[in-house]
């Protein structure tokens, strides 16, 4: 069965610095036409950042979209032209959110919102972690806060809600089937 | 530490069917200015269909935003007016794509792309599956493959990358942390 919907057309809706809105007419795979809106992003890293006393680093912030407060691991998006240099990203995200470097191993790469966005995220194991000797500083725009918590203190987050992110929730599954060999 | 970012001016940029893009100038903590691309989203439901004989049920299907087939958990937006009705959301999309009807019991919720998006999604577990007399028929433009398949079998295709879709992947990942208990 060919699933595959042709473009007939696109429209750029909006191009702004993180993301580019289009709306597509499609043809089906029946001959009948439909449209999708999509959002097309550069895509991001993640980073499961495990402390030499197995302590996993959170991130505290606030999120515009959702309006609240967010707890995840250290993340950031890919920066223009950066595509294939992801884990170079991720070591220059996991010293401007902690200040420390380790050693990555990728775990996973997903896309977060299928439906209608492009943006995929590689998620990274660091270990080894060693603390930068004059980090590169955050972003001018993010106000951080950094919790060094237990695994049992996460799921207890996600339990309750704090933690609500999915790309936080994936690492710490991971760390679940892991069981006691992380 | 007070972490929010206020409001100073919105623009709504695209009203779509599935989606409101909006850039918004927030006043950072600091006091400086700085801006927000923003996507809204009524957000969605998945669910995890576990069948008499242990298979999970996934949905073959072609994703536009990034132009190729996926392997996904049964998943669909919800409608205007039915946030608080994803239960009903959940039996309805587990009917239309796989006519079955079952027990549901909520395993999570998460924001899929918090830096940009506030898509939610509530995970469902379905157990006890009953096929559905006479099932309400999928989307008009929706083009769906059904597979029932092994954890281990989904375990492989998360490992050889066809499974790419973070839902599915958390929903994978929960099965795996019940070890045989399900």
């Amino acid at each position: 069965m060919d699933f595959e919907e042709k473009t007939l057309k696109r429209d750029i809706l909006f191009e702004g610095q993180i993301m580019t809105v289009a709306k597509d007419q499609v043809a089906l795979p029946d001959g009948k036409t439909s449209s999708r809106e999509l959002v097309f992003h550069r895509g991001a890293v993640a980073v499961l950042a495990i402390t030499p006393d197995n302590k996993i680093i959170i991130v505290k912030q606030y999120r515009k979209a959702i309006e609240d407060i967010s707890y995840e691991i250290p993340a950031g998006k890919l920066e223009e032209g950066e595509a294939g240099q992801e884990v170079a990203a991720a070591l220059r995200e996991l010293e401007e959110e902690t200040s420390y470097t380790g050693q990555l191993e990728l775990l996973y790469e997903f896309y977060t919102a299928i439906g209608f966005c492009n943006e995929k995220i590689k998620l990274y194991l660091a270990k080894n972690l060693q603390p930068v000797e004059n980090p590169r500083s955050q972003d001018d725009d993010e106000f951080l806060e950094l919790l060094e918590l237990s695994y049992q203190e996460c799921v207890d987050m996600v339990q309750s809600g704090q933690i609500k992110d999915a790309k936080t929730i994936v690492a710490l599954q991971y760390l679940g089937l892991q069981g006691n060999k992380w």
